[in-house]
C-alpha cells in the first residue's frame, strides 16, 4: 500500500496557486481556488481537494471556464445580489460573491446572493465557514451535474445538490453541516465497483431502475436521494434556489451530456443566505447559547459502542488540526498529478 | 369502521374560529388559527388539523399561551425582523410575522424573520404557501419539543424540527416541500403501538438505545433523524436558526418536562427566509422555468409500478381539490371533540 507522503499544507497551497497562475489565473483568484482545495484536503474531504485540479484545469483548457475576468452584478437590491459568474472557476466566483454578500449583510442585517454562470465551487462548507467566521450564520447551496433520480424515476435528473449550514461558536471553530442530498457520492460507487465490492441497498438503482447491491450495475445506473421523498424534495428545491432563481442551467440541462446543450459553459448556479447575528442578539450571547446546545448534546447518554457524540463538522475540524500539524497526506497518484502539472508549466515541484 | 362524515370546509373554518373567539381570541386571530388548521385538513395533513384544537385550547386554559395580545418587534434591521410572539398561539404569531416579512421582502428584496416566545405553529407549509402566493420563494422552519435523539445518543434532545420550502409555479399552485427531520412523527409510532403492529427498523430506538421494530418499545424510546448524520445535522441547525438565534428555548429546554423549566411558556422559535423573485427575474420568467423543471421531471422514465412522478406538495394539492369539492372527512372522534367544545362555549354545533 503506497500511502504517499505528508506535505506542508501551506507549501501545497502555494504550489497549487503557482500552477493556476501559470495557467493565466490572476494571483488573487489562483489563491482563492487553491485555498478552497487545500481547505478540503485539511478537512479530510479528499473528493473536493487537490484531486479536482485536473478537472478545473480541463475546464480552462477546453474553454469551458474562463481563467480570468470579473464577476458581474446583474442586479443589486437592498438585501439581494444577483451575480453573473462570468464563467470563471466556481471557487473564484463563489468566494467573491460571498464576500460581497457578507459586506451587504453587515450593512442590511441579511443578504441573499444568487449566482449564475459559475462552475463547481468546491465544498459548500468552505463558504458557510467564511460566513460563520464573520459572526454570521450562513446557508450555501449549489446545483450540480445530474446523477440522481427523482423519486419514482429510473433516470438521473438532479445533482447531488449539497447544502451547507454554518454558525459561529464560542470556541472560534464554527459548527458546519455540509451534506449532499444523495445517499452517497458517485465516487463511492466507483470505488466499490473497482474493488468488486457490493454496495448497500438504497444507494442506487441499476440502469433499468431496479434497486441494486451490485456496484458495477449501480455505476451504470443512478444515485438515490436521501430519505425518499424528503431528499428528493430537498434536492429539487436546492436546484430551484440555485438554478431556476439565478437564471443558471438546472436539472438535466446541466452538464456536457445534456440534450440541446450548445454552449460549453457549465452554467452552474449557487444560492447563499447570510444573516448577521448582531441584529438578533450580541454575538457573545449567541456563542454562549451555542455553547449550551453543544455541551448539552455532548453530555447526553450514548448508545452502546459510541464513545463520543459529535457536532456537525467536528470530525473534520479534528482532521484539520492533525493535518495542519503533520501535513497533508497526499497519495502517490495525486503527487504524480501535481508533478505533471508542474512539468507542463515549468514549475519547480518542491513539496 | 366509522368513517365520520364530510363537512363543508368553510363551515368548519367558521365553526373553529367561533370556538376560538368564544375562548377570548380576537376575531382576526381566531380566523388565523382556524384557517391554519383547516388548511392542514384540506391538504390531508390530519396530524396538524382540527385534532390540534384540543391542544391549543389546553395551552390557553393552562396559561401556557395567551389568548390575545400583539406580537412585538424586538429589533428591526433593513432586511431583518426579530419578533417576540408574546406567547400567543403559534399560528397567530407566525402568520403575523410572515406577513411583516413579506412586506419587508417586497421593499428590500429579501427578509429574514426570527421569532421567539411562540408556540406550535401548525404546518410549516402553511407559511411557505403564503410566501409563494406573493411571488416569492420562502423557507420556514421551527423547533419543537424534544423527541429525537442526536446521532449516537439514546436520549431525545432535538424536536422533529420541520423545514419547508415553497416556490410559485405557472399553474398558480406553488411547489411546497414540508418535511420533518425525523424519519417519522411520534404519532405514527403511537398508532402502530395501539394496533400492536411492528415498525420498520430505523424509525426509533427503545428506552435503552437499541434499534427496535417493537412499536411499544419505540413509544417509550426516541425517534431517529432521517439519513443518520445528515438528518441529525439538519435538525440541529434548524434549532440553531429557530431557537438559538431567536432567543427562544431550544433542544431539551423546550417542553413541559424540561429540567429547570420554571416558566409555563413553551417559548418555541421560528425562522423564515423570504426572497422576492422579481429582484432576480420577472416572475413570469421564473414561472416558465419552474414549468420546465416540472414537465422535465414528469416526463422522466418511471420505475416499475410507478404511474406518475409527483412534485413536492402535489399529492397534498390534489387532496385539497377533492376536499374543497366533497368536504372535509372528519372522524366521529373529531366531530365529538368539536361538539364538546361547542357545548362548553354554548355554540350551535351546525356542521
Amino acid at each position: 500500500m503506497t500511502e504517499g507522503k505528508r506535505v506542508d499544507w501551506q507549501k501545497a497551497r502555494d504550489l497549487c496557486a503557482k500552477i493556476y497562475m501559470a495557467r493565466g489565473i490572476p494571483e488573487a483568484d489562483a489563491y482563492m481556488v487553491s485555498d478552497n482545495l487545500i481547505s478540503a484536503e485539511l478537512n479530510g474531504v479528499y473528493s473536493h481537494g487537490i484531486t479536482r485540479m485536473k478537472m478545473y484545469m480541463r475546464y480552462i483548457d477546453n474553454g469551458q471556464a474562463n481563467s480570468s475576468g470579473e464577476i458581474k452584478i446583474i442586479n443589486e437590491g437592498p438585501a439581494t445580489l444577483h451575480i453573473d459568474g462570468n464563467n470563471c472557476l466556481g471557487a473564484v466566483v463563489a468566494t467573491k460573491a460571498v464576500k460581497k454578500g457578507i459586506a451587504k449583510a453587515k450593512e442590511m442585517g441579511a443578504a441573499i446572493v444568487s449566482v449564475r454562470r459559475s462552475n463547481h465551487f468546491g465544498t459548500a462548507a468552505y463558504y458557510t465557514q467564511m460566513i460563520a467566521e464573520q459572526g454570521m450564520v450562513g446557508i450555501a447551496a449549489t446545483n450540480a451535474f445530474p446523477h440522481v433520480a427523482p423519486l419514482g424515476s429510473s433516470k438521473e435528473y438532479l445533482g447531488t445538490n449539497p447544502i451547507s449550514f454554518g454558525a459561529p461558536t464560542a470556541s472560534g471553530k464554527p459548527m458546519i453541516l455540509d451534506m449532499a442530498t444523495s445517499v452517497v457520492a458517485r465516487g463511492k460507487i466507483s470505488v466499490a465497483a473497482e474493488k468488486g465490492e457490493p454496495i448497500p441497498l438504497g444507494w442506487a438503482l441499476d440502469a433499468d431502475g431496479n434497486p441494486t447491491t451490485d456496484a458495477k450495475a449501480a455505476a451504470n445506473g443512478v444515485l438515490l436521494p436521501i430519505a425518499g421523498p424528503k431528499g428528493y424534495g430537498l434536492s429539487l428545491f436546492i436546484d430551484v434556489l440555485s438554478g431556476v432563481l439565478s437564471g443558471a442551467k438546472f436539472g438535466g440541462h446541466l452538464g456536457p451530456h445534456a440534450v440541446g446543450n450548445t454552449s460549453k459553459d457549465t452554467d452552474v448556479g449557487h444560492f447563499f443566505v447570510i444573516v448577521d447575528i448582531s441584529r438578533f442578539m450580541p454575538l457573545d450571547e449567541f456563542n454562549e447559547r451555542m455553547g449550551v446546545i453543544i455541551s448539552d448534546i455532548k453530555a447526553l447518554p450514548k448508545i452502546e459502542g459510541v464513545s463520543e457524540i459529535f457536532m456537525p463538522g467536528e470530525i473534520e475540524q479534528r482532521k484539520v488540526d492533525v493535518n495542519m500539524k503533520e501535513g497533508l497526506l497526499l497519495s502517490e497518484a495525486l503527487l504524480g498529478e501535481l508533478q505533471k502539472m508542474c512539468e507542463r508549466f515549468g514549475i519547480d515541484f518542491n513539496l
